[in-house]
């Protein structure tokens, strides 16, 4: 039938032009870590990037529609394994989302002459590495009481990555050691890792260099996953939490004492006084002023946790955009668009986001979140601040409605005076 | 044939998923503000926003071809009428092209505890609001001398826009209020605006909530155009210029006094100092570094007023694009591009502009604006400055090639070393 | 059927109108210059802006494949000729490479009364020039030793273009004076270029124009080259390398004496110390800080020179885009991708290069450059210095790896700890 080569030739067109030319599949991911369509990641969306018996290391690159793409990892290790050295070269923020675990770095500028550091991780520790740092990282503390091991989970945001306007991502944050190495032939590597350690330029001369039996065996570890069987002694971790000092621990009870931290690279978030605490839930705020390790930054640190039935009323923040990952329960986030109607591209929205789920909202966009009925919702994020500032609220006595004109304000609803007053709190049933 | 079927197919499918997708009609201008082509937008190829019996609000967004895109709003209000408060989310400055009206602001940052400021406008005034205002406006001022009502037309640029660089708009500059609040679902408000002043969080209870007759009643002003009746009493518009000060009045006579202002919020282009003014027209440019109300912006603004039969000689500015509109008659613009023959993508080119059409000229890019011999054409605009700096010059004492070797610009073009003395004006008739 | 041929004949138009037309050639280049794919250009792939019996200019316009793209023009003069004024709108870096001649430059921003300044130019020689300038160079300096006359070779590059994220160059560096002017039609020319020197505004006034026939001559100049043959008589070349003072010329031998250097316009890199220096080669890094003529620019120069079978180790530097040109020889440079294996785009890559070819290579990506066991391996360029640092190497008392857990080394590569000990030199032959 003629309507079956037409039929045919329409599909193979559209098959090859949108379909397999894109999306040309490789290992794994199958490709460069793609920018995420709309607001919300699901957590099977993540953008896997390795995976072996000992752990895996998934990606989501989402965009806030307006100025740019955030670059997220996650990193799940399982029991007893090692996350290999990998220099990094971009800025890391990392939060210890569960389990136990040892970090290890060393800063490596070359004129720093920094030691190697490790610290003991545990839930709700929040880090930050500066670029040219190299670490690894081990799931291997063992739980005094006979508490079952649990995979360490870390969610990582890359500051900085925000500025790549293009879809693909063109700089990985950061490189497996072993892959620095052996990207380079055999022939620069028998020069280069020499016996005898060498000023820069090196004679190719098989004398002094390394055998290449030495080079092959190297190769071998070539395709190496990024986490490893970690059983193997190193250095004693010593749960070298007193590295950093003690200050970083508060009492839950102290709520009063809000001071400036020590300089130190990590902090945790359950630690924190509460900016917000009530029966319905509380929150928590941590900017770039506020801590050190956060310092020369444009980023903050968040959680919210809404008790059962409760909701985050109608707020927004004109300079910063807020890229959040839920880590209980489910809720849901309206979104509404800034602008006149149709104005724009963007439309009202109301996410439905669970457990492991990335949302972001931008800069400007009034949101509230909400717990369902049943359960309660908690979720953490970073914010990308542009400037110093507080939200705008709706409501309350901060709301923008308070300090209009009540008879402009019931023009702009087409209401009357009096139906004005529920909305001003100056009338009660 | 059967080609002949696939091809068919082929090109509706082509035809569907490129051509008619996109452009997909909704109201009024059919979805979000498009990029224009070309560095001319017509007055009729403004993209209507919105459109009452009371007035009409369009934008355009015009890209200087290299690094933004510039975002203005058309504002137009009939007699009477009332523009219904907005959020601004971007700083604004404004422009009154002709009529009367009352523009009312206050600034909601959270720690601001100002209070509803009025301005009454007449033509040629510029205002600047910053982001975090709410504003709304009215044509509501009745001359004394009997004279005929008109309409208030504001033009709008919002400084910042020019940083996106994708195509469409993705937020626009202001936001209703009341959309901001009706963005947010039933049982949202219904928690949010309770009788109670209420802090961050709020249990969906019934017994506290505004009834949901109330909410119902707000929704009905949910489709509201931006521009409504204004008929009725709101605060007596006193007229009051005074509080800005009576520093912005200077007489024409007095060119000399042009003394930095006190800082405001506005001025008014007619009462500033030509910088040039002769029997051929005048011109007025203000820049950042002269006038507060424009300090911490990188926007100045200008007007040109070119008797007929007359021409702003050649010039251009190395770093400072500008966005025009013209107010008055028809010109030309002829503008030439920078760099080698066929380098670049740019030509040569001549525009043909009217009253209402907006121009851009990228930076660095030589122009000449000329009148035709029946009449006058004004213009003014908007210069975005990226440092301070002043024209450049073909022609007059500060020509550049005034500066050159006589014989290395006869080789230039090529002529005789006499041919070259008519440009240096060393040869007289 | 006719549709048949219809749609042939829809499908030729389209093929043509998308296909065929833009890459329709005219003259040269046919069209502006484009963004090269892949990190080099060969010698041969340069865009020919323009070419004349006395010369050509070609065009690179290479992206590094994250945040920009880097101009570079290519000048080459024949004995006795003139590179005719233009207008510099952009800062520019230009490099001597061979031949001798004379630059001639001068400022004219608006404020600035400053005189025509001159210079003789030779082999090694770096200059800047600032935007707003008017330059022109000749080819005329005659050798007194009956040197066969050379032709007079010059690399730009102009910092400020890595902004422009279009593919498509959109302003171009430089616009030959006479462009600039014969780009205005004739009645505006007339009246701008009047016999007595005028104001801003002009009246289009027969009397006082320049007559229409000195207009069509100047017009005849319009399509010249901009490399026209240059024996005539302008100023004496007096060789004036004393306009820039004697500080910038240093004996070989001196090399402890890097003090910083005068302000001046120009230095010598076969004059500048070595910052590596052996058998092996040598290679010298100049930075913006080190060097006032290269203050206030994000632009260092650097020139590498590996003597046959050498090769400059792996190393990399973390917010350092290099753009390189081959001035002599062949080599190999192998370049390694950050990221981990399959995030990216990015491929491991060997660039085979050799004299003329452009190549450039990212931040962040490890690279090593190789020469050939036949001939030594020369090459200069400019890096785009986002911070002041040193580059990382891997090999060497400075190498990362030096500075890891021995055992976690092991592990990265998964080979006995025996076989790292090749790697961090503790093992001899």
């Amino acid at each position: 039938m003629r309507l079956n080569s037409f039929a045919v030739g329409l599909l193979l067109s559209v098959y090859f032009v949108f379909i397999y030319l894109p999306h040309a599949t490789t290992a794994l991911g199958g490709g460069p870590v793609p920018v995420s369509d709309g607001p919300t990641v699901r957590k099977d969306e993540r953008w896997p990037l390795m995976s072996s018996e000992f752990g895996e290391v998934s990606a989501v690159k989402i965009s806030d529609g307006k100025n740019g793409c955030y670059y997220l990892h996650f990193i799940t290790m399982n029991p007893c394994s090692l996350f290999l050295p990998v220099y990094l070269h971009s800025e890391m923020l990392l939060y210890v989302n569960s389990g136990n675990g040892t970090l290890s770095w060393i800063n490596v500028k070359a004129d720093d002459d920094g030691k190697l550091q490790q610290v003991v991780l545990k839930r709700g520790d929040i880090f930050r590495l500066t670029s040219e740092t190299v670490f690894y990282l081990q799931n291997n503390v063992v739980e005094p009481y006979g508490y079952h091991p649990q995979n360490l989970q870390i969610y990582a945001i890359f500051p900085g990555s925000e500025v790549e306007l293009q879809n693909d991502l063109l700089v990985g944050a950061y490189t497996p050691v072993h892959d620095l190495v052996l990207g380079f032939d055999n022939r620069v590597l028998q020069s280069t890792l020499s016996v005898l350690p060498l000023p820069l330029r090196t004679r190719r001369n098989k004398k002094n260099n390394v055998p290449e039996e030495v080079i092959e065996e190297l190769r071998g570890g070539e395709n190496q996953p990024l986490i490893v069987d970690g059983q193997f002694e190193i250095s004693a971790s010593k749960g070298i939490r007193a590295l950093i000092g003690t200050n970083d621990i508060y009492n839950v009870e102290n709520k009063k004492k809000k001071k400036k931290k020590d300089k130190m690279m990590a902090f945790n978030v359950f630690n924190e006084d509460h900016d917000v605490d009530n029966c319905f839930g509380w929150s928590v705020v941590v900017t770039s002023e506020e801590l050190d390790v956060l310092k020369d930054t444009n980023f903050g640190v968040f959680m919210v946790n809404l008790a059962k039935g409760s909701m985050m009323a109608p707020h927004w923040t004109p300079n910063t955009v807020e890229i959040a990952i839920v880590l209980h329960g489910q809720g849901v986030i309206e979104v509404v668009c800034p602008g006149i109607a149709s104005e724009t591209k963007c439309e009202n929205s109301r996410l439905m986001v669970e457990e492991g789920d990335v949302f972001v909202v931008p800069r400007a966009h009034p949101m509230a979140q909400m717990s369902y009925n049943n359960d309660s919702f908690v979720f953490m994020g970073f914010m990308l601040k542009q400037e110093k500032e507080s939200p705008q609220y709706l409501a309350g006595k901060l709301s923008i409605l308070q300090r209009l004109d009540r008879k402009v304000l019931a023009k702009s609803f087409n209401v009357r005076n009096t139906t004005i007053d529920w909305i001003l709190g100056t009338r009660r049933v």
